[in-house]
């Protein structure tokens, strides 16, 4: 592509900051130009915070969860229960439902979803790796699917019972229901039916 | 603040992104996620294009240009008529005003607009260097104010213009009127009647 500004310095800091996604060259070059008007120190550590970032950053050995060490906190956790394995799609996941405060066990991250539009099959996931995990460990109780409810996320989550079917283990799955603060008028028949066939005791949510 | 992510580095990169503008902390890890999904090569390639934007990028010491060298590219060729001066607002103006390939003469970057909301005045702007490169350089025939038809681009003009007054140089201005494209049903009045005042000879734009 031919060279669009005087300045190669800016040249260069465009093009890569429009590989971010979401961000357009016509954005780059505002941030760019922002960075410029600011102190020289905030543009720079910046650049060196995503380049440390992306050479200090790892994946855990166990869990596939982003990591500075060998382990990431939560697998090298005595406190946590290694027995209860929550599989989720990504790291924000992770983090999603660390912040409910309500799980103890640790977690596999498939890295994906299962999606033959976007040409991504079971091995490209860390799939093989989970049944590993649950074979051979022999210390895994529960394996937990808690993938999005969308084509992709059931897909991959019945794949993975599937696979699991050769082991002992009890698979589980997230409780598909009628969102907390949703109108139920609202609420999409399969959603809704499926909350239906899920209800569970009142007494166990008192 | 207390820390958000397990990872100090996921950290950092998170707190330096969301410093930039738009770019809040849901939005910064999702930018810092991105990155580590790819090869490592794209973050630090963007990192390092940072850091030499901002240690490399100077401002042209004679129109504040954004420059790699003393003098930015326009005011260093000698093929640019140096005898007209065009005043603009930002970097960004440069740009647009050069990209219509209709202009042959220098510019004069002010930095910002008078703002007295914003707390800007004149003193922080490259107004006093303007009026010097006038009255002292002795070679400038014509400073033309191209400034946003804004209150604080108005505004801005008419200080400039004051401040000029003292000098011999002429003062012109962008012209206000339709835009092209525009439906003249849909043109706000002001716009209307500065386009009338400002009428120009029909002979003259074919």
């Amino acid at each position: 592509m031919e060279q669009e500004y005087e300045s190669g310095l800016l040249e260069s800091a465009v093009t890569e900051l429009s590989r971010l996604p979401g961000v357009g060259r016509k954005t780059a070059l505002r941030l760019a130009l922002h960075l410029l008007r600011q102190d020289k120190s905030v543009g720079t550590a910046l650049g060196e915070s995503l380049i440390n970032l992306c050479n200090g950053i790892k994946y855990c050995s166990e869990c596939h969860n982003i990591s500075e060490d060998e382990l990431c906190p939560i697998c090298a956790n005595p406190m946590r229960d290694h027995r209860t394995v929550c599989v989720v799609e990504s790291v924000k996941d992770v983090m999603a439902i660390e912040n409910t405060r309500q799980y103890q066990g640790v977690y596999h991250v498939l890295g994906g979803l299962i999606s033959p539009i976007d040409g991504v099959g079971p091995d490209q996931l860390q799939i093989d790796s989970l049944v590993e995990r649950v074979k051979n460990g022999g210390n895994v109780d529960e394996v937990i699917i808690a993938l999005s409810a969308t084509m992709e996320g059931e897909t991959t989550g019945f794949y993975i019972f599937r696979r699991l079917g050769e082991t002992d283990v009890k698979v589980t799955q997230l409780a598909r229901g009628v969102a907390v603060g949703n109108d139920l008028e609202y609420t999409d028949e399969i959603t809704l039916g499926r909350s239906l066939t899920g209800r569970t005791l009142f007494s166990d949510s008192i």
